[in-house]
């Protein structure tokens, strides 16, 4: 007779099978002089914004509650983007409407993605118990649209994710091939187009989103915004569906101190544009200088990151970040081996990178 | 031949049924100058403290996102409360944590509850899809355990939820009961006490909780810290429930201005205490000087709120708002026709209350 040892802690049968089986969000922080790893800004809110937004959080009473679905806000990024603010949902970062949508959408349904893609999604689908079909993506990571078209077709219910341009390649679709994608979902697709990056891009699916109420774009004031540290995000969607949205969002989601720095950004808005034009114009310049390489590849984008592909990705992020530079492997992704994200920086970080990889492509 | 009319949108056919047929948040602001309706702190955090809140804020990144999982907080509640930092995962506002025990434990399974209670657990219930059981309170509002253990011996996997005070009552069970409750919970059930109010009742579950890895004490900063407007809750749990809940918070969930207010707090937490034993003065003199009423009554309570059972919830709804004094309706809940909730407030608010009310009972 063996003795069976028995478990150091009780058993969990509580916690459902599906949440046990999916693994952590993969982010493992790392110090280094230069982040370019998290397509941050790499400026921060502007001083003069910042210290009105400290007067305004001076203002405000700490002690009580926020306003319910942070109806401001609603009001102000209506009338920023030209939307009707009962369709404009607002959460402490667009991950949460990313799990939101899968709650309404997903539990007992389906998720229709591509691949490779931004892993949020997926990780919320397999842990809500939502069915996932990943069509990959074309080799120069666009969307395979007749691909998509044959699975909308199987039916859902369920939740189409697209992201525009895409993360992590930084590919923008033509728009002829969004649409043909987005069209062939009929009613009982909810379509989510996530558009964090779009101020990098020039794209802008307002309208697509608004010719049908089962359309959503999300977007974002951690890019283009230069409020990461905010944690905000909003959806964009018809007001029947804002407003089963708004029920999944919990009560007073948005706290007071981000609603005062959020309404004093949308009151003075213009610097995201000239900041957004000045990433683009750097990361062109990056993309122009790494056209050239021998034996690494830089990949065209539309976003404020570009895909590096590499012989050897660890080596590549080692030789990096001993000159003090962070990127994001994506190397284990589908389609993506030897690849490293690039965030783009200042022109001093970008400077930087730039010898580095230059001096990583010339090596024996 | 009858003409049918178009829908005038498009069909949401992919928003699940349990999501459109549950109800909105039940909460509608209303103005008025004396707030005793959402169980708040009367008084905001120290303004000294708030100063060094701000000082820390201005030394923080606003363009990088924060730690993933609040690590620095995770550490400092660990220290104020005596517990593994592995054990503690911190959201914006312990609602959130509700929603996602709901999702660990709740979809495709059970929630056993008590009835009346804090309605967000039955509503997240609701929409993710869990089977909900309500066992009716004892007429003191004490838990009937009994019943729950009957429903509990029927078996989970599930989420098991008591609110201790309870809430909208303020009652608190005899320790005997509670652990009569808890430990007829089988390793299938995730048991959750949410000790939103502990400060005000001299109770503290922690020792229980700490006996097995499948309970959870939640835990906030909105009532006794005086910090509803920063949405911060936390759990206290086993290491291996933490690291499968922490999986289903959103990345960089808790914002950077938020931990810096926390932070601040929690190494300066002497005034929580202070207060609260104000707040447990004021509602014992309230009690006493509404002990002799006529046709009211105010129930006993060990929270920062009061119910005030009254022969018309509506028209002493009125008469106390026309007052300034706005209280929150709980009539429509079973056992509690009649009922509105009362917030303790400043020593001149509850002044105002008491002589309304007793204007009220003295009504022909």
């Amino acid at each position: 007779m063996t003795s069976v040892p028995k478990p150091s802690a009780p058993a969990l049968g509580g916690v459902r099978p599906e949440v046990r089986a999916t693994p952590a969000y993969p982010f493992t922080p790392v110090n280094a002089p230069f982040k370019l790893d998290q397509n941050e800004s790499a400026l921060d809110f502007p001083p003069a914004l910042r210290k009105l937004a400290i007067e305004r959080m001076m203002e405000r009473d700490w002690n009580r509650y926020p306003d319910l679905h942070a109806e401001s806000l609603q009001q102000k990024i209506g009338a920023y983007e030209g939307w009707d603010p009962a369709g404009v949902v607002v959460t402490p970062g667009s991950n949460v409407l990313i799990k939101l949508l899968m709650e309404m959408g997903g539990i007992g349904q389906r998720l229709l993605t591509v691949q490779p893609t931004f892993s949020v999604y997926e990780l919320e689908a397999q842990m809500l118990g939502a069915q996932v079909t990943r069509v990959p993506l074309r080799a120069d990571f666009g969307l395979d649209v007749e691909g998509l078209k044959r699975e909308l077709a199987q039916g859902g219910p369920g939740v189409l994710s697209l992201i525009q341009p895409h993360a992590p390649t930084g590919f923008l679709d033509a728009e002829s091939d969004l649409r043909a994608v987005v069209d062939a979902a009929g009613d009982d697709w909810i379509v989510v187009i996530d558009e964090a990056y779009h101020q990098f891009s020039g794209g802008d699916h307002r309208s697509l989103v608004r010719e049908r109420g089962n359309r959503v774009s999300l977007r974002t004031f951690s890019k283009a915004w230069g409020l990461a540290g905010l944690r905000l995000g909003y959806a964009l969607t018809g007001v029947e569906l804002a407003a089963n949205l708004q029920k999944l969002v919990s009560a007073f989601n948005v706290n007071a101190l981000t609603q005062a720095v959020a309404e004093v950004a949308l009151e003075h808005p213009d610097y995201v544009k000239a900041r957004a034009e000045e990433v683009v114009w750097e990361r062109e310049r990056m993309l122009r200088e790494l056209s050239g390489l021998k034996k690494l590849h830089a990949h065209p984008s539309q976003a404020n990151f570009f895909l590096l592909r590499t012989p050897d990705a660890d080596h590549a992020y080692r030789f990096l970040l001993e000159r003090g530079l962070l990127v994001r492997r994506q190397d284990k992704l589908p389609m993506l081996g030897g690849c490293l994200r690039v965030s783009v920086g200042t022109k001093e970080q970008n400077d930087l990178l730039l010898s580095a990889v230059l001096e990583l492509d010339a090596e024996e």
